[in-house]
């Protein structure tokens, strides 16, 4: 578990979601806020979390549509812990399960109606933190990105969602891991114009038939370079970093 | 073969190339021009063509590299042919090979410098056309994906590159079919700014080690709308399509 001197108190979506995070060890930037953004549920479905973390993904998307059953598996107590505390803090119901995708706690078998996933990540050429809860969540070769996402298509009910967010470089991972998910699309993230996508999220359907499709990449930063410490999110960023849009218009 | 009245004499490149092709069937656009101008062979390599048709992107790889050792294998008889008469018309030294890939002929089991391939292809929902040369062109049930892939890898050197054009609903089979391939980039290719691609190239190197690279998409129109029968390339198009340019900058 975290002492609270461990902790820092962030803020997401201007302040309508606070949430306390480790120090030191993985803490949630834009991609969870993104890949909330990128979950179509709808009121009434129920969500399932892969990996947690402190919650942030499930939270934003907990803000951002009503009567959701949240419910996050995350390996790490610690984190678990906190993903608990945040949920409680922001007034959104969040089941949080400590425990192993690889080992799928008995009352996370059933079926749900989105899955998201965040998985740890490193980014090529990365070394693993000499922080322990660090090198556990950004430890990938532990479990193979395909395994996520067979865990993640198991638990979908037939024609739920999945939806992902990794490093650009995981694509071929990601598309070779696709399995019984169909419709799937790539939305490229991308820091600026023209610049290549360091990140991608993906989106998926069990069972779905419809072809796969390449989008247009999602802009976050306005102009070619960046201008010092003045925010220069684009407005379609800022709809989402900062109003708690979705991507819907994205993924049309 | 094809009787002469039942072909069309078309302009590459600003009509630096001319090319018979059949009037009716497959019929080579701005598809083999990209695919030529993303192939990083230097003058003096050898590049085999899988799958020439009628000679359209080895050709325009020959009108911008000096001294290569072009040969292209063709099942199609009527279109190898062809492929031969447009080298000679336009003074390129091109071998082609009447044949299956699938029985790889003797004489082209050997190691290329790189591999251009421009596969066969239906849109998703397309049906096959009931003219047999274009139904053999488009027929891509016939032979997967992964193995136009596996024959390349098979043809190049350690070292060597593959450049492919395929839709982007094929990207799954594409990254899934790297095998042996790595250090791969895919370029989307979208019909104007914003849109969601159409097209991608994948460059990949037998052996390659690099990380996946998904690069910003290469737009082919300028402005939002088709405008009437205005020819509309972007300064980057116009670049590659009509002077005959490459990727390289693309590919960095």
């Amino acid at each position: 578990m975290f002492a609270d001197d461990q902790l820092t108190d962030d803020k997401f979506l201007c302040g309508r979601l606070r949430l306390w995070q480790p120090a030191r060890g993985y803490r949630a930037a834009t991609d969870p806020v993104l890949l909330a953004a990128a979950c179509p549920a709808e009121p009434g479905e129920s969500v399932l979390d892969l990996g947690c973390g402190a919650g942030a993904a499930a939270l934003c998307l907990g803000a951002r549509v009503q009567d959701l059953g949240l419910t996050g598996l995350e390996l790490q107590p610690g984190y678990a812990e906190l993903a608990r505390r945040n949920g409680e803090r922001n007034g959104i119901s969040f089941t949080v399960v400590a425990g192993d995708l690889r080992h799928m706690p008995t009352e996370l078998r059933r079926d749900f109606d989105h899955v998201i996933c965040n998985p740890p990540y490193y980014p090529a050429g990365g070394t693993p933190s000499p922080i322990s809860a660090r090198a556990t969540a950004m430890q990938v070769d532990d479990v193979p990105l395909a395994d996520w996402m067979a865990v993640a298509a198991r638990r979908l009910r037939p024609g739920g969602w999945l939806t992902m967010i990794t490093g650009a470089d995981a694509l071929p991972a990601l598309l070779g891991g696709l399995g019984k998910l169909g419709s799937a699309s790539v939305l490229p993230l991308s820091a600026r114009e023209g610049r290549e996508a360091k990140r991608v999220i993906l989106r998926a359907r069990k069972g779905g038939r419809a072809r796969f499709r390449l989008l247009a990449p999602f802009v976050i930063h306005q102009g070619a370079e960046h201008s010092g410490d003045r925010e220069d999110y684009t407005p379609e960023a800022n709809r989402i970093l900062r109003d708690g849009g979705d991507l819907s218009a994205q993924f049309g």
